[in-house]
């Protein structure tokens, strides 16, 4: 990924709901400094609680990139859109999209961008070369959430962690590998879209050499126990050389994610199972806490897990999005 | 990849030794039906022991593709050869090749071949929109040798265990993952080029429901151990399910392949990293016998090793290379 340059005026275009402008909604929750207002056509149903602005007015107030922070169905450009795209870039705003069809698969927006000199990021894209992982030992520290399924909110943790410490005035990096993070933070690597030799590089590469004192918050994706994406977990893993791992989980669930047959792994099988492949790159790495996603768990309910969890497993356990990540933190920086 | 069309005329060039001309040994070790004869330049110093043939000699004999089964310093196609693959091209003949060069980004073979209607195979280059896998289990038994590191044997075992079972009659197919076993067999699928999100789908891709009584043997990349390749080696545990793991080992190895600093791992750990993680695509999963490559022992050494390995590890233990691969054949036989 080329940096994307911020701030963002965010577009939400005719968002039908709110849920459609989930990317918005991530940038506006982790990086509200990166976006100066929203831009929404006639109809649209989400809101940021941002300034509405025209281009203009976003132009005046510092805006540098228009982003795509709503999904249509099927991740397609909508001819809606194109009027306001290709004002944007006429404006002198660059474009960054994470759908699955591409501005730069679109002539129009092509031919637009290359006569005003602005750039198209499709964050789903590589647009690096990355190495093969050379598994050298690199200074700093790294921590990555690996999940007993895919889309336990590994993403969220990592995001609250880095938040909290930046709270703390801690030296703390994102690092991102999806195109959500991408475009929150404006930088990462898209690892699902990277070929398989090169995801480990891939991995190195996002997470280089750093201060003894920083620590980065590697973006976690799929899950060791989900047949369609652990490879790319592994990847993390051994990319990511963490120095601790997160067991991150959901307990309401009732199969893997899309795969129906699929049981959920107990906190200890996931565990088992992560920390010594992890230490086959990193011999010093420890699971350090557990994250849990309790949206559908009641107050109570969650608390008395929480409670189970820290008793079985022996480790720090929460929720970072109903009770902050305080703890997760607590138990990086108790490593020593 | 499209199948490519056998038999074949391999394509030696001036192959500076016997080591340059790899593919080609490889293809007559394991298909010599495949192979009508051989085409070398001036200087060659690579011999298959097969029929020297002009273009139209091998035409005449039935060749349909001229395989280049020669690696030039870089992977480039050189000039001097193209004049060969020119004339092969208006003789009628489809190319195909493993090098990292392409021969569709050469335009001169490019244009004579659309000319001709001839096909280009770059076995390194995905030709097929491989799906997300599924991890629904598939009928048929598959077998998968996984490695204490890369190349120390995975390839070779798994043509061994095929040749042994089609030689007893069984129902065997070999399933290539990389170049060379591409090459061999003329189908495949060339993983280390697959993007990371669709490695396990392009595994199931390549297994797919068989006779209850049918064995794919499926070829091994990477290791679970080797922090490069590891996303691959977990794509292919999870999208293969294999029913039977053999573990594939070289043990005068003093550190991983390109990896200063990093051991091998024992056998022990290597089956107990590997098989729960086999557990979860396919619950009835079993270790059932150790590869060694015993290339740098020498006979009775080779001989003692492979005794205190049986012992250790409860196993059948052979070099399929000096021994045969009976041993292995029926293990997996034993699996009832």
């Amino acid at each position: 990924m080329a940096l994307i340059e911020t701030p963002y005026l965010l577009f939400l275009g005719d968002a039908p709901d709110a849920l459609a402008a989930k990317v918005a909604q991530g940038i506006r929750d982790w990086r509200p400094d990166n976006a100066v207002g929203q831009f929404r056509m006639e109809g649209c149903k989400a809101d940021m609680k941002l300034p509405d602005m025209t281009l203009a007015e976003a132009k005046a107030a510092g805006a540098k990139t228009l982003v795509i922070g709503v999904a249509n169905r099927g991740g397609v450009i909508s001819q809606a859109w194109k009027k306001v795209l290709i004002e944007a870039l006429e404006e002198g705003f660059d474009l960054a999209s994470g759908l699955h069809n591409l501005l730069t698969d679109e002539p129009d927006l092509k031919a637009v961008a290359e006569a005003t000199g602005r750039a198209l990021h499709d964050v789903r894209v590589p647009a690096v070369d990355y190495p093969i992982a050379n598994g050298v030992k690199r200074t700093g520290k790294r921590v990555l959430a690996v999940g007993t399924d895919c889309s336990v909110g590994k993403m969220y943790t990592s995001l609250a962690m880095d938040r909290e410490m930046k709270a703390r005035g801690l030296n703390s990096s994102f690092r991102a590998t999806g195109q959500t993070g991408i475009l929150i933070t404006g930088d990462g690597v898209p690892l699902d879209a990277v070929v398989a030799d090169f995801m480990a590089g891939a991995v190195e590469y996002l997470t280089p050499d750093a201060a003894p004192d920083h620590w980065d918050h590697i973006e976690g994706q799929g899950s060791l126990f989900h047949v369609s994406y652990s490879g790319v977990t592994m990847a993390l893993i051994h990319g990511g050389q963490p120095d601790a791992l997160i067991l991150a989980h959901e307990p309401t669930r009732e199969h893997m994610r899309g795969l129906p047959g699929y049981g959920l792994p107990s906190l200890e099988a996931l565990r088992d199972m992560a920390l010594p492949l992890a230490r086959i790159a990193n011999p010093a790495c420890e699971v350090v806490a557990v994250s849990v996603n309790t949206q559908h768990l009641g107050e109570d309910e969650a608390a008395a897990y929480l409670d189970e969890v820290e008793e079985r497993m022996g480790l720090p356990a929460t929720d970072p999005f109903r009770h902050g990540a305080a703890k997760l933190v607590d138990a990086l920086l108790a490593m020593g």
